[in-house]
């Protein structure tokens, strides 16, 4: 049997209509349009409210009955349409240890590291890949171009839970659940902090009214899903019986999941574990819940924190790849991952993460933000599996596990292997990016790709993974800011001489060309760049990094600009540096004409 | 009174003779040259070695008495010539926490980071302004130049202590003991495997063998030094009752320092700390040392290891700054500081540290390594403070400690300082090198480096001091490498076609020419110098970095080469970034002629 929603909210004059009959009707239990199309998404209706619909009609002098909607159809047997939803029975002794990715919301919160939405879908490809539980993809109130990159994730995610961050206020809840609706499985994640220092001076709240904030936000978001997170920000600094009440408040309104945040990054493991069993003790359903961690790198100890969090009972660890994030960043998901894998012997938890994807994940976010991970970062930085390169250690070949505690191809790092030649085709090309997890929306797009990298081919003996994920985001680069783009660029350099550049810069089409010179070819670039385009704004930052090893690879350049405040990340990737330079730096000029300002919480 | 050492050795036949003698005599207790030596720099003989003197002179028919060779003179009063050296009385308990520092002992083991004595020395002087305890030299018995370098530290450095790593054999103890001569207070450091994995496979000693190793290096040690420290490598995967055992040894043959390794990266905080309490306690004489932790970052916690060492007992920190070391690293000096500073409530313990010379000591060795730190790196990443920047937060100005645990000037992140102009003399650039802690050494030296100032000011409007550091880094490298030099270099690029350099390179003297296309201009460049040079090697990493921001900033270029197994990292820096990756490249190709083989050991 089947409801046939559609009819029914018809017959009550569509769901603006019905919502206001209702909110009339039953002023002080008022139901939200988002919970309307919630029915309609589910294709039930919650039992009280078939109820409550009997009396909105009557007062409307029609007659209603919910078997007049249910139709028996060749459709899975569903046995009633009334369905409640039952909140998932995990114990927090489960032996799962859920992962919360969050580069694509506190991660971009990383000064210049905004991303576009193909940027964002790119990554939200590759995590699913990676096998990470839950994704928070952004913070859909923040401004409308976030809430469509979450809906956009939301759309083709299949096998990864879909978040959107919201305050404990009815407008961000609700931008929340529009957001994630199209997910096949959506979570909400509302926050409000309850550190003395932080309820006082920033939200100015009495304690009452915090956990009055709290309750409400949950249960609206509860509308929207079953699967709704509550964060106490700054948890850690909090007094535990204002957590432990708000915490249990806040189960019974029907949060599923409790994080417990070190938002300034100040905690100390040891104490970290105690903290979380004297919590979940003092809770009243803590048992009933999953609870969770999220952990600030200030002090270099969010990792270890974390995992405190997990010996005293947390059960979802939330963090981000190469511990990208505000200031210090947050916990990496790559340490996480690992340490609780090699010493299951101490933590006796498992992920549902496919470690050999961590590299990769880890460059894909590096070659999109821009943000280098150092040589000597744990697990995915360049030299973290050094002893395995070929240098000689007291020249004698070693039992492998007398240094080793993992392997580096566990976490995905091999050798370069080559991926594709000057000679390979078009279909090569096609099922090599699929394999890469890229998708390429059109034939045309297809076209333009595989004719850049037949260019590259020609300057560049061997291709590899890495270079056409750099090919492919310069191209989406150039596709979104089609209105500033390079055509031509004429250096001279000499020993004794002053450096001059000229440039062709095509603006909305049309062709400008200018000169300068400078300090060095870079310099006389830019300045050439900059007397067309007179933007005032200030370099911050420049960087290249090879993207493969050999004298023939192509540079990838990022360029930081600022102007009133406001950071952006240029990128550009070329095999001659000057021209990446110059791409990089109208790159970042495009990002700084179109970025939207935004609201960045702190969780 | 004072003893006249120098007449008693002569006496004797001269150092040489002396200890043939002497081990003639006391076949089973031998007595090293260096011990005698040691005699000469305390200016005292040990009470037991005054009997054996006898006995020695007896047999050679002679008449000896020590009253012979004390004189009164106006010296400061030694009540006796013999001095017993008395171990430092220091609880373990006490809330002085010792920072050692390993940059450039463990930190130069990561590929490529190897660093000239100059280089060496910047950095030590920069650690001893940092407040450094314990500067960690090098490894004496690695070759003659890690020697030399640490001879020539402990010459200059008189604040902190210097020390020489050494594995439990007596060539190694006294290559260390050598090394630290000259030094106002020189540590020797020495380890030996203690994990059965270690012992069985890489050693293959047995358990009482390597007790007797260690026993025996740490009594020799002794006779160069009263501050010795004793490591037990892989200790945190050894059997505590064995490093009981080993420790309690140890501690009565003379060691003043115990060190527990991570060697692998492995530990959990937790566990470590409950370690630390256990171990202390079954040691025999383990309330009479100081107890060390040395963690390595493979799994992200090597500073929650480092505190919970602390909490449970220890109170050397062995660190580096940067977190630099091979594979993921070692404990980072600035995080460890600064959490026992910030978070005084649990570790109880302070540091001798300046904190506000942490930021320039982490420029320093990023800039001399060419190690970047990433920008999300806790303390030194240039987002680590990245809320203070100017970058909205809810648009709202927040109460500063919201959000803050510490502040960025504490840890010595300033606005760039404008340290000098075009127009400032060369005494003012004398004064400010000096102040920058950058001695050269000649008049001539200073020359040569404010010419070079002086074209940079040229090119570039304002020079920062970084942009000084850079300069004197270029400047001694070219010093160093004379036989190696860029004479002149011609770049042009155009769209279109394809990019061509022409470079002049003067080797040992002669000038060659040479030309060549590539995929860039940088790639030109390096292609024209192996038309040249031939190297045979394989560019492993490119990287540029702008020195300061704005875009006349310098390129500060890393070019790292390998060459059957051997890896080096060159370096350049010029406002042309194709310049300073040609000088980057002769750099690295220059260290690959001369880099000498060395023993690089795993603690």
């Amino acid at each position: 049997m089947q409801l046939d929603i559609e009819r029914l909210i018809s017959d009550f004059g569509g769901p603006a209509a019905l919502c206001e009959a209702f909110n009339q009707a039953f002023p002080d239990d008022p139901l939200s349009r988002a919970a309307i199309y919630k029915w309609r998404e589910r294709g039930s209706i919650p039992l009280a409210q078939v109820n409550r619909l009997s009396v909105v009609a009557q007062q409307q002098g029609r007659s209603f009955s919910i078997h007049h909607y249910l139709a028996a159809e060749g459709s899975p047997a569903v046995a009633t349409p009334v369905v409640t939803a039952s909140q998932p029975q995990v114990s927090n002794m489960s032996d799962r240890l859920y992962i919360f990715d969050t580069t694509l919301r506190d991660g971009e919160q990383s000064p210049g590291a905004a991303m576009t939405k193909d940027e964002k879908i790119r990554i939200a490809r590759q995590l699913e890949k990676l096998g990470v539980d839950i994704i928070e993809a952004g913070f859909a109130a923040a401004s409308p171009g976030d809430a469509d990159a979450i809906r956009a994730i939301a759309e083709v995610i299949k096998d990864s839970t879909v978040c959107s961050l919201a305050r404990a206020n009815p407008n961000d809840v609700r931008a929340a659940g529009e957001a994630i609706r199209p997910a096949a499985r959506g979570r909400i994640h509302t926050f409000i902090a309850t550190s003395p220092i932080h309820m006082e001076k920033k939200l100015r709240m009495t304690p009452d009214q915090v956990v009055e904030a709290a309750v409400a936000a949950v249960k609206l978001a509860r509308e929207y899903t079953d699967d709704v997170e509550f964060s106490a920000e700054d948890a850690l600094r909090s007094d535990i019986d204002f957590l432990a009440r708000i915490f249990s408040a806040v189960i019974e309104a029907g949060a599923t999941t409790l994080n417990v945040p070190d938002t300034v990054g100040y905690a100390v493991p040891q104490r970290t574990e105690a903290f979380f069993r004297e919590l979940i003790g003092k809770t009243k359903g803590g048992d009933k819940v999953i609870w969770s961690a999220h952990c600030h790198n200030d002090l270099g100890m969010a990792v270890a924190n974390s995992l405190a969090a997990v010996l005293g009972g947390a059960r979802q660890v939330e963090c981000t790849i190469n511990g990208l994030g505000e200031r210090a960043g947050n916990a990496s998901l790559e340490e996480v991952v690992m340490a609780v894998k090699t010493r299951q012997d101490i933590f006796g938890v498992h992920t549902g993460v496919d470690a050999t994807q961590i590299v990769p994940s880890s460059k894909l976010v590096s070659t999109i933000t821009g943000y280098p991970v150092q040589p000597n970062k744990a697990i995915v930085g360049a030299n973290a599996f050094a002893h395995e390169s070929g240098i000689h250690q007291d020249g004698v070949l070693k039992h492998r596990e007398t240094y080793e505690i993992m392997s580096a191809e566990s976490v995905g790092w091999s050798t370069n292997r080559l991926t594709l030649g000057k000679l390979s085709g078009r279909n090569a090309f096609r099922t090599k990016l699929e394999a890469l997890g890229i998708v390429l929306d059109s034939e045309e797009a297809l076209n333009t790709a595989f004719a850049r990298f037949k260019e590259l081919a020609d300057k560049k003996r061997e291709i590899f993974d890495e270079d056409l994920q750099a090919l492919v985001s310069d191209e989406a680069t150039q596709h979104e800011h089609d209105a500033l783009k390079l055509v031509s660029m004429r250096v001279h350099t000499e020993t004794g001489e002053v450096p001059q550049a000229e440039i062709v810069i095509s603006q909305n089409g049309n062709e400008q060309r200018a000169a300068s010179s400078g300090s060095g070819p870079v310099d006389a670039a830019f300045k050439a760049i900059e007397n067309l385009m007179q933007s005032g704004s200030e370099l911050l930052l420049y960087s290249v990094n090879a993207i493969t090893s050999g004298t023939d690879s192509q540079g990838e350049v990022t360029v930081r600009l600022s102007r009133s405040g406001r950071v952006v990340n240029g990128q550009g990737a070329d095999t001659d540096i000057v021209v990446a330079s110059a791409k990089a730096y109208l790159d970042a000029l495009a990002r700084l004409a179109g970025q939207e300002q935004k609201v960045n919480p702190q969780v």
